[in-house]
């Protein structure tokens, strides 16, 4: 029994965290923070009602390393950076679902996240939590970088394409689509239903934090310099994202030949689909899958992705993480 | 030409205002006023991008009064009694969108909305802005009381039948349906997409501040004191309501003995339409219209009625208000 | 391991159950079937895509004997009971998810469902899949009606409050609000995107099939003759359903008497929660929980409960009955 | 007044024409047609319901001739082709919201139709109905082929960037988001409320029937070779297309002078609307205008445009290209 402590249990993705560890055999929920609220969790997410007793709190460092093994930090950029230093000397490990360790370098932090950075030293060190390109430095860290939700949905589908020299690693273009609760769970008026409802819009282009995040990783993973144009929007739905992504390919190459590269390289893994049809977001909603189809278009490679962005996009991903920094069967409580 | 002003005109029942007029042949829009809000209107509702070039301005009563002959009140309650005296005594006609001269009693009005009322004088002399039931009294008056959005789809069904002595004035069970920009647009968590989104709750049940309005101005209407339950459900979708209501017959009668009271009540009423079918809050969006059905079940006369909250719950209402006491044909700008 | 066929496998109750079983640790999906399609069911439920290799067949009850211990019939009415007696023979338990097995009389059913009963003498035998009112009687039977998805959320807060003799049994009002996929998958008009979403309506005033299912169980649950309206509305959502249940104290009492009289009855329930908060078809959206909460308003008990009508309400149920049947943990891959 | 009738009365565009035309002063609707209903406009059209007595009638073109002087066809591919010529042989004047005048040549008819085309000899003759692009062709000629939503969002935003050498005609990638409305009102199950909310998915990739359209018009009113890639996403909303556009530079050029052209290109036009801001579909829902605007980003000019699919993208450009035909005020009843 791993017991687990939550920080920032307010928000989306605490809920949908909260939900997994109460289906996982292997772990004890022992605290939940908040700097403000200070209800039962029960009252701050209703879906909870009955199933945990447990009251929010606004807890030290020091407090928290004495409750829990574990830390996930569901927490504001620079909030985590902040913490984490103090539960890692005394021996806690951290999922960060935030985005303060998933950039390798501090001048690019701060350039992103107008912020210099808590923790600098620590970045360039810290694994990236898509276990599907880096399980064994996962499994060996006491801190995990837990993955963006756009970057997972743009990172799965191009990285095997890129390293196997298939398409152009420049002139990439990501358009993307996601749910609302990517937004998070603060009142703002653009989240607010009737201006979401009944409208799909692009925001952020060429501005979206998740831009280097994608670029540094499908480098990384696939060992060439990748350069991508990446354009999110709002679509009105609560969760998904759906990743349309055109590449030039690198030397002729057919349909079937794209789709095999990926399930060559995704066989052995068990949230990975490679289908024939053109998929859905409704498809892997409310699970930890991800499902990628390709077709080759007027010489252009496209490749689309889907993924539930509290899951396999937060959520689920960092519960895959947990289970394989602490030697549970990867896939416990998310199948 | 009648020029217009617009008090509060940063939120949902504005723009659909603002739209109405822009297609109003005998209207000027001439201000638009804010507290706080400086931007031109383009800006505040992208709707109205390139279709009016004001600017929302924070205006006295009396900069409104050289400028306009008629004010729209979209404001929060009490805010529209504090200048209605200021813009009447320059003989400015104003349609109060809001909900400070619905009700006729001072006191009644400070228990509900928990504040004394600052023009508590005039009250009980300003006519309900519903034509159907007060129409020669609108026509006459320079300041008309808005109907609220869920007392309008209650008091149209309801009204005819007590009169008629079909029905008992006691025990009458309202159920509404209402989409969520009946909440307005300030941000605040329970109006989230994802919150509102794929769910449907009651709220207010017993406390929301239209219960004695429905009930004054049925019992207005009908000549009978009428006490109903009223319900209100928060529903995923921008507008419309739909009240599903639950009477108790009070003789035997027939079910096309209730449609034909109803059909003769309204038989020339440009926008109500008593129709066979279960009418769809869909039937009716984007209009002025009203449908209503009844069914004769196990001894309950049941009325479904439905509205657009935005425009016979509240902007097409009032310009249709605007049209009865501006001398202008009733149904402009609204079919 | 338990072997299990799911007859009726293309719609959405198929679905739902077929994704628990696959998260149950002694079940074993052995058959599906369906009269025309063929496909994988990877291609019928694109959710499913390397998930579950089977086919849908078209079995005999021969066949479905030879291949399962437990059969879930997710049929069109009549359909289950013309093969239930053949697989009953055979040793084969049965949970019918559809309407076949629900009444008691064979007239009342014939009445409802335009159709003489296949298996009449059955009828009346069979136990009503509500553990929390009918446990016992499930554990022992070899089949199981599982309830409808609106009984269930009316019968579960009503039946203990008519059985203390809180509430008159008579005159009761249930205004239900459900999501689409209550209307299944097969196409028509009426359930088509653009006719259901940002709408609401009623339908099936007074002629649903569920009337008189939901008055036998209270009747029978409660020992008192139970006579009910019942509204349902086609909501736009998913899933989900609201019941608001309006009805007459039968002697003077407080909404602490209607709270803590369903918390007595269902204190050692594991998916039934009585909350203070009014609540909302999200908090239990893909779960196989109950909430109930009760206002006291104008001489009207008013009780709230919502489940997910695919899991409380239909495929949820089944495995709950399911494990009660075969002496599993009642809540395995339920919570 | 105009006698108008409309072929194929039972879909979404028809009902969003006849709501137009009933606000139109100069029209009146005297025919409306249906193969196989007859029922009352009222009842296959539940908004129209007191508003419009017509039934729909199975008429042959010399009845339609004797009854109007205008025809609107919304029907099926290859249905209008085989009425068209009788109707114009009498006079009368007919916009077709269908695809059978749209393309050029008949073989590109035939292969992207999969059907000879039954009035092959006019082909090459009709004017497209984009008044922006053909003003002067569409008010002289008697037949006017009304566009595909999906083209009109690609065609506008890209002729004049093309037209003025700002960006190469070849590798533009068209993404495409639409509304489920623009699947028509047919049952199927891909339709369905429960198969398209909360998903997003692409079709019709490399294969959707738009793309000789948008290919053909760009090059017509460019004067250069337009080669697109063109991606279509159904998006869970009733309507609203938003169309993200990605372009190669043909120069240097920054964000300035991309809008500016633009600007300069519509700056008579009524319905054209050159925004700052990303716009989004629920800016132009329920309306005839088109937002557009532009980012340069990472060598690319990225250009997004919206529409309401049916409005701008069917029967608002139809009613516009009518009052153009018949000499009416181009923007009466559609603003």
């Amino acid at each position: 029994m791993t017991r687990i402590a939550v920080l920032g249990a307010t928000g989306y993705t605490a809920v949908e965290l909260i939900k997994i560890l109460l289906r996982h055999p292997n772990t004890e929920i022992t605290a939940l923070t908040s700097r403000e609220d200070t209800r039962c969790v029960g009252e701050v997410h209703q879906s909870l009602a009955g199933r945990l007793g447990l009251y929010l709190e606004n807890l030290t460092p020091e407090q928290i390393a004495d409750r829990a093994e574990c830390v996930f930090c569901c927490l504001p950029h620079t909030a985590s950076a902040k913490v984490v230093p103090a539960l890692l000397a005394r021996g806690v490990k951290v999922i960060d679902l935030g985005a303060d360790y998933r950039l390798d370098s501090p001048s690019v932090f701060e350039k992103w996240y107008d912020s210099p950075h808590p923790d600098a030293a620590r970045l360039g060190q810290v694994p990236y939590g898509l276990p599907e390109l880096f399980r064994s430095r996962i499994k060996e860290s006491p801190l995990v970088a837990n993955p963006g939700c756009y970057p997972t949905s743009a990172i799965l589908p191009l990285t095997p394409l890129v390293k196997a020299g298939l398409i152009e690693p420049e002139g990439i273009i990501i358009d993307s689509k996601s749910g609302v609760s990517g937004a998070g769970r603060k009142p703002k008026q653009t989240s607010l239903y009737v201006e979401c409802n009944e409208s799909i819009a692009a925001y952020g282009v060429g501005t979206h934090r998740h831009l280097p995040e994608i670029e540094q990783i499908i480098s990384k993973g696939s060992g060439r310099a990748v350069q991508v144009i990446f354009t999110p929007h709002l679509t009105p739905m609560d969760r998904g994202i759906l990743s349309t992504i055109y590449s030039v390919p690198a030397k002729p190459l057919t349909q079937d030949e794209v789709l095999d590269t990926l399930r060559a390289f995704y066989k052995d893994e068990p949230f990975v689909r490679i289908v024939e049809h053109l998929p859905a977001t409704k498809d892997v909603s409310g699970t930890n899958f991800v499902h990628i189809s390709a077709r080759l278009v007027g010489n252009r490679v496209i490749t689309f992705s889907v993924i539930d962005n509290l899951l396999k996009g937060a959520s689920g991903a960092a519960v895959q993480n947990f289970n394989l920094m602490f030697g549970y069967e990867e896939t416990t409580a998310l199948v």
